[in-house]
């Protein structure tokens, strides 16, 4: 099961990742093959598909015990899983196109079980616009889904992590931990009480701004991009590092979610959620200032934020609300952390 | 764990995977989409890439306890779980391009046994010129993989299970049953004793022939072309129902493994093996009688046996040493099977 937030740590699912494409023969940025463009190390891999289109392809485990519980609604884990896998796409800016589905499943799942895993699955489909095109099936003691998604780009224009520059605008889309609020409300046995849903849908049927990002990599405005998957904290973080910058936020500019006066008095804390909270599948991306005077018109199925700005120190630096700042740990999602 | 050998079944993974591209938006063969050409129900979904050539792609999960024991050298396991990956690009004449890894493990085999299993892997890659190009690391309590593969045929040329017809005659490549012995030695415990190495390395080590797989392809000598992942009698019980055919194999003319006389003496069948016996990852093919004089001219890394030829009947009857014949059920490897 994801954890509640802890304490800051290295990134080791970076390391983990760089160790495996130094042993395997892998390829990473700045393409050294005919057709790929981006490998190893972003959200998804960048491949020319024709002089006018890249093909983007990512993909994306969903287990049980680890990224849901077996006694989660099945459509909710069908629905979240093809969610996660099309948000690496929606990263990237890409329009999703297909998708293949490798489940793992007892064999008492395969009646009621699956039915509504495949409806909420087929909801996301719908509303992402991508069909399955095939996949493999397995018998398991516990339920593992790994989606592989393809989705397609105008030439040239899928959105890095690496382009963030000093002095670029940093943006956020929709709430900041409203998917961590939920998850914190299941973990505490708080669902079984009075909690309304509304706060446990982001956790169970994230919302994946696919359409928005697709506007913005047309209108080039972005300079770097990727998805809040495991905390801004985190992500941030990887997307400074790969660009070879830092970045100032500002505590009182985050779109924290609006937490209920009860979880308040239980010490559920918004600016933590905001800052660690992971799976909320809104986008990060930077802009340069000329170009986010254009954001205004882009037509946007999620708010966006400003919360701060590049820097060239290499450093993440939180802003408080009271005007200090300090250092910002990566304190999001991080399995292997120690 | 894969199971010994039991008795026939339905095809509840078949039928499983038509009730999933019901549920969920999805396309199957004869292209309804701009770029598919081949979407569920085959070894590999193809893409139109260019008027030149198509793009081939598949995932496949190998987990712990179901694929292999967590007691298997490292580097077998991720040695096998790219070629049984890749196995489907050969199914279609595809050569291998890319993979992406979701790998799922504890943090205690983050270590040494990583290590080994990504020179496994790497091994694999290097005899299938693929390259990694990304993927996702999550912790659990088990071992989980599944790798995505993408593979390029000239274009038009990716060879589907369903163009048999009668009087084409049917080929196998390699032995059959050779992994199946690795595993009934493994699964008997007789690999503590005093077995050879040579009969569990076609287990642990299953080599796909990727590269005669090409070669026919591009000879344009299949009619109809599948890998044998789950045992000869279930594997050409699904090309013959994709094809609309039935088949008629001879017991004498299959390239059963070699059995030495200490397992035969405890029971082990051959030609139980041969029929039966799933992971060879070899090919199964047909061709009309004036292409398959053709064959002689291909360069191969692995023997070509012919075993049969396709019939009207929609039966699928095996021709007995003695003369007999009868019908063959499927026997292989059936997950979910009753």
């Amino acid at each position: 099961m994801k954890k509640a937030i802890t304490t800051g740590h290295r990134d080791r699912e970076i390391e983990l990742v760089a160790r495996l494409s130094q042993a395997i023969p892998s390829i990473g940025h700045i393409g050294n093959s005919a057709s790929l463009i981006t490998g190893v190390g972003d959200d998804a891999a960048v491949l020319r598909h024709s002089p006018r289109s890249d093909w983007v392809i990512s993909c994306d485990s969903s287990l049980e015990g680890v990224h849901f519980q077996s006694d989660y609604p099945a459509d909710s884990i069908g629905y979240k899983s093809l969610a996660r896998a099309t948000s690496d796409l929606a990263a990237m800016g890409a329009q999703p196109l297909y998708f293949l589905l490798a489940l793992a499943l007892p064999a008492a799942k395969t009646g009621k079980w699956l039915r509504c895993f495949a409806l909420g699955m087929s909801r996301a489909a719908r509303e992402f616009h991508s069909f399955l095109i095939g996949g493999d099936i397995s018998k398991s003691a516990s339920v593992t889904i790994c989606i592989f998604v393809l989705g397609e780009t105008p030439s040239g224009l899928a959105i890095p992590r690496s382009g963030a520059r000093p002095g670029d605008l940093i943006f956020v889309t929709g709430k900041l931990g409203a998917a961590q609020l939920g998850l914190e409300i299941v973990l505490r046995g708080w669902s079984r009480q009075s909690s309304p849903k509304r706060y446990l849908y982001p956790h169970f049927y994230p919302q994946v701004p696919v359409y928005l990002a697709q506007a913005l990599a047309r209108q080039r405005i972005p300079s770097a991009m990727m998805d809040v998957s495991d905390g801004l904290s985190t992500d941030l973080a990887r997307l400074c590092a790969a660009s070879g910058v830092g970045a100032r936020i500002r505590a009182d500019a985050l779109p924290s979610v609006q937490v209920p006066a009860a979880l308040l008095a239980r010490g559920i804390d918004p600016l933590a959620l905001a800052l660690h909270g992971g799976e909320d599948y809104g986008l990060l991306f930077t802009a340069p200032r000329k170009d986010a005077q254009r954001l205004r018109h882009i037509r946007r199925d999620a708010p966006i934020t400003q919360i701060g700005e590049i820097t060239s120190t290499r450093k993440i630096v939180l802003i408080h609300r009271d005007g200090r700042s300090s250092s910002l740990p990566s304190k999001g999602w991080n399995p292997f952390g120690k």
